[in-house]
């Protein structure tokens, strides 16, 4: 009998979804990736929200059917006593404060402008939305820049999940309408997780 | 000479500064308070930006001058090892899932409408958002609820960093328009937290 693995649920293209992909795939954790078309509204589907009843991906399922949902839950889940989180106290909770950051005030500017732009096609309905949505992403990029200045990571100065969360929507900005030129920290910090041989790439496979 | 303590600047009627007192108290933690006003602008003053790039409160200074934002990431670093956070994986991961659902799908609902209402007193300009934010603090409510249907308590069915994270904003609701009558299950769950003989009201002090 195969062991039992657990089952992923989301969309590589999603920032959120791609984290879990990343952190199953760099820990080679054996899963089954399940494929969820957000646009089509798969997740507000009766079945889909019994297991999430956000009605968001990511989600994973375990072995025992126990539902985790929340991207940067899951991947704490996935990386505990991993070389991704920290042990020093300090420094765990530095890596959970710029996951804080990053869903509060980076997420809902960059992710959504980039929903609207990407998924949606720019629809004249939404551009509003779109443009208010640039001043509170420029802002987020500008502290991650400052902080970046002087350092290789955010945390401990090596990869641990708040590169990972961070690096999710940051590294497609641009599909956002934001342009990185101008923050060349955020570049050099992309470009060195890029260059990881360890990275997983955000691709549609 | 007195031990070091850390220094914790917040507002006890922002939620997300209560948490952290909350968690201080409990924990009885030495600690000084130091009272930051939002409203007049405090937190993006020159001085305090560079303790927090960010500009918000709640904010932890340690005696090493170390500093920590972000409310989730404090009351984690603040609870490490306590009965508050579970010691099993999973549970923990739990406890980060509603934690970041609150920061996420809640507090953007839910906080924000009461600012408006409570702290800006409604005005004109800003009805518009007010309503705005009626539908998401709702949805956020009835998962609440359901949840809490057939549980005391969000993780492990007793009070941990999940409830004190979704309870700060939710016991005052109602400052945000939203009514918790027709959430009773969430009603008798503010009811058993608030019963606890170790409880800390937020009250301005």
């Amino acid at each position: 009998m195969d062991k039992p693995v657990l089952d992923a649920y989301g969309d590589i293209l999603s920032g959120n979804c791609y984290k879990v992909k990343w952190v199953l795939h760099r820990l080679s954790i054996a899963h089954r990736w399940h494929h969820v078309d957000i646009v089509a509204g798969e997740t507000h589907s009766e079945a889909f929200r019994r297991l999430n009843p956000n009605a968001k991906v990511p989600l994973i399922v375990l072995p025992s059917g126990e539902c985790l949902w929340e991207s940067n839950a899951i991947i704490h889940y996935l990386a505990e006593g991993s070389e991704l989180i920290p042990t020093n106290a300090f420094s765990r909770a530095q890596v959970l404060q710029w996951q804080c950051f990053e869903q509060y005030s980076h997420e809902p500017y960059i992710a959504v402008a980039r929903y609207i732009n990407k998924f949606l096609n720019l629809p004249k309905a939404r551009l509003e939305e779109f443009e208010s949505k640039q001043q509170g992403g420029h802002k987020a990029l500008a502290i991650m820049h400052e902080h970046l200045k002087d350092k290789d990571y955010f945390v401990d100065n090596r990869l641990t999940l708040a590169d990972i969360s961070l690096f999710a929507y940051t590294h497609v900005a641009d599909e956002g309408g934001f342009d990185l030129g101008q923050y060349p920290a955020i570049l050099a910090w992309i470009e060195r997780i890029e260059n990881d041989p360890k990275h997983l790439p955000m691709r549609e496979t």
